[in-house]
């Protein structure tokens, strides 16, 4: 086991503020360039990020450590962000998910006080019982994928553009 | 033809200040993880930004726009900054790649400017004839699958932990 929650709350810290610098002040063509019908562009990703502050990490957090479990997590909606689109500029949006992130690690700091917690475990939709400190290593990871699809989005803007040497780039032979 | 100068360097100038705000003060846990034998920590990555900034973009850049081309490109080692491993700590080192991308765009600046340089060409090694608009693109989608790359190395050092979201999760899943 990696998983260590000082090491976590690095990352987690980190996220919203990295993204921010690299994407805020972007001409359009880069913040709305996406994968093709059906896909996201970076923006709606930072809107996913917040839905996810919102609806997912903490609430399920705090189901693990109510007592009386294994108590089943509270729904969440994958796609809830384009069901309810927003008009917001970007800026906005990277700012609420800086401060739902900054209030979100407080929130997980006053909540996880002790290793003992990390065994702790509650119920998946879709598979079942899984324990704390699964749940935080994927709050960590789902940062990382989403930083990731972002700078995929961003290459595949530019794939016809860089000729040869697209068969060196693992975005486009993936 | 989605490649336009200004919109490239946006990105170009903003890599270095994000990388140092991702990276800079991570436990060495996250910085020397690597993804396995014969690859790359997140440090390394780092490197090889450094080692292209110095002998690769702008020597290419500059072989390109040189009078009575197309000339041969100068030689690239992909690997000189693991044959010649450096012991400075991290902060030098993306300090070192933040101060050589802000001289390197401010030489692009002064080197490419008119659009008509964008269709001038020079011969890389194993593809032949390449245009100065496909190098600059590249450069771009480099930064961001280097990015990308810390952002896999980073997730691949909590696959274990993360459970059953690892079928979620694309890095393990490509």
């Amino acid at each position: 086991m990696n998983f260590n929650l000082k090491e976590a709350i690095e990352v987690l810290k980190r996220t919203p503020q990295t993204l921010d610098y690299f994407l805020s002040g972007l001409s359009d063509s880069w913040l709305q360039a996406d994968e093709g019908e059906g896909t996201w562009n970076a923006a709606e990703v930072i809107d996913h990020l917040i839905e996810c502050e919102k609806t997912n990490f903490i609430p399920r957090i705090e189901a693990i450590l109510q007592e009386g479990g294994p108590h089943r997590f509270p729904p969440f909606d994958r796609f809830a962000h384009i069901t309810n689109k927003t008009d917001e500029p970007f800026h906005i949006r990277v700012l609420e998910f800086k401060n739902l992130r900054a209030a979100n690690l407080e929130k997980l700091q006053s909540l996880v006080d002790s290793e003992d917690h990390f065994e702790r475990t509650g119920i998946h939709p879709e598979f079942g019982e899984v324990k704390l400190r699964e749940l935080l290593s994927t709050w960590v990871v789902h940062d990382l994928t989403h930083i990731s699809q972002i700078t995929r989005i961003m290459a595949k803007h530019y794939e016809q553009d860089i000729g040869h040497w697209r068969q060196y780039i693992r975005f486009f032979n993936n």
